[in-house]
């Protein structure tokens, strides 16, 4: 099967999976979620990813009725059964089930997996963004399935032909819809510090350690939009894009100044996933 | 049967229904509700709550596909289905059904609608409160079915033994959980301006009514944690607890002081239910 649903131990085609009407997720949007990209059968930085699972539900207090390395089997057991191909690996928990209340039973969680067809993007191609102010709940640093702000800009950007919509509050550049954004100045490579207004993106702190090892140096400080605009390169990073670049921002002409240095990191990164993964269409 | 789950046509048991796993509400959050009281087969106050559902769907662009009066035909049916006695008439509609991608297509929305018993509770019985930082996204006054935020302080409440919890932005009150929070000092009805801060009550709005017909001055304002731990009595309202009182808020004796005028209001909304609906058990 091309795709595959999994609810609490049953599997099967994604499309004709059916969970229980009853469930917390379904009327709350009381879970929590986090999501990887294989290759080869091979789940890339899954540890960090689960990690963070566990981080998210623990913020919530959802108990997690599973150790890390069974969710991980569980997650190999069932990318297993999907055709072959670049996958997307997503999985939830929501805070179990039962009528509708507000202050939630103990209880365990429900654990939801969805396996489908990914495509890699071609990271040297460029993006276009379009800006929108950040209204989220103020602990964007779990990654909740509470995404009603997301989608809204999300759909405003794809309206405007664009890929993503980078958030501000009052100014402040924050993250985008389901990636986070940073920006490169005078060599140096500049990302909105690790705190409750963003999430802590993997593929933000694989940038940061590519930089690392390139010395390229970092600073985890907010930017504003002034700062964005005015970037030498814009970067958008996410599980699933890695880091692609921005060439225009509200359909202003934007980044562009500092493409050597760009290529290098970008380079550095994608060098990691084919190293861990085999991948090699670049 | 005593709850009734609906989706989209198909209705049953509520605690056997089960829906698409790439319901958008499933995985995003991506919904909005409503949900009204029923006592005697009458749903009180459907048609305020059938327009702010249908505002709320407006505020998300999530498509409709029948009128209010089909809607309310359709909640009709369903309540006609489940055995007598007070009840809780729930319904949301989420932005239809496909695999997980940010940026929606158009297309229907689907139609959920829940129906369970409702315990309506005695008015004049004190409740007692805390509160807690209001850290939730800033359209409130759209009734989304992303409430991590309510359900976390829900809970909290529950912990402390006490109903609800009082959010508060930087000090100024704004509302509960899953109610309205009024306050009464020096006479005065006082209670937080309709704007994206909170949800446009149906039970503020008919008690800001019931204050109208009684000559009671209503100041639609801002008031601070100070003014409600000050304030000679504290009110509580959502659709079905229409208005309750509060005794403590964390832990302190609070309200008590303006009995009078307190029962005078609960009189008016009760007297205003109990003409609708023929519910005499007070």
């Amino acid at each position: 099967m091309d795709a595959l649903g999994y609810y609490n131990g049953k599997w099967g085609p994604l499309d004709e999976m059916s969970v229980p009407m009853n469930d917390r997720g379904c009327y709350f949007g009381d879970g929590v979620y986090d999501a990887a990209v294989s290759a080869n059968g091979v789940i890339f930085t899954l540890d960090e990813h689960v990690d963070r699972f566990f981080a998210s539900a623990g913020f919530l207090e959802i108990e997690l009725p599973y150790t890390k390395n069974e969710l991980k089997k569980t997650l190999y057991e069932m990318l297993a059964k999907v055709d072959k191909g670049d996958l997307l690996v997503y999985w939830q928990a929501t805070r179990g089930t039962s009528r509708r209340v507000h202050s939630f039973p103990g209880g365990k969680s429900n654990l939801w997996i969805m396996i489908k067809p990914n495509i890699i993007p071609d990271i040297y191609k460029k993006i276009k963004l379009i800006t929108a102010e950040d209204i989220r709940f103020l602990r964007c640093d779990i990654k909740t399935i509470n995404l009603i702000p997301n989608v809204i800009a999300a759909r405003r950007a794809s309206d405007a032909g664009c890929h993503e919509a980078v958030f501000h509050r009052n100014g402040i550049v924050t993250e985008c819809t389901r990636s986070n954004v940073h920006i490169i100045k005078n060599g140096a490579f500049i990302t909105h510090p690790a705190n409750n207004f963003i999430l802590r993106g993997i593929a933000r702190n694989h940038l940061i350690q590519a930089c690392g090892r390139l010395g390229v140096p970092v600073e985890e400080r907010t930017f504003t939009l002034a700062e964005l605009f005015a970037a030498d390169e814009i970067l958008v990073s996410s599980t699933s894009t890695f880091g692609l670049s921005a060439s225009a921002i509200d359909g202003n002409p934007a980044g562009g100044k500092a493409p050597e240095l760009l290529k290098k990191i970008q380079d550095e990164v994608m060098k990691e996933f084919s190293e861990a993964t085999g991948y090699t269409k670049f």
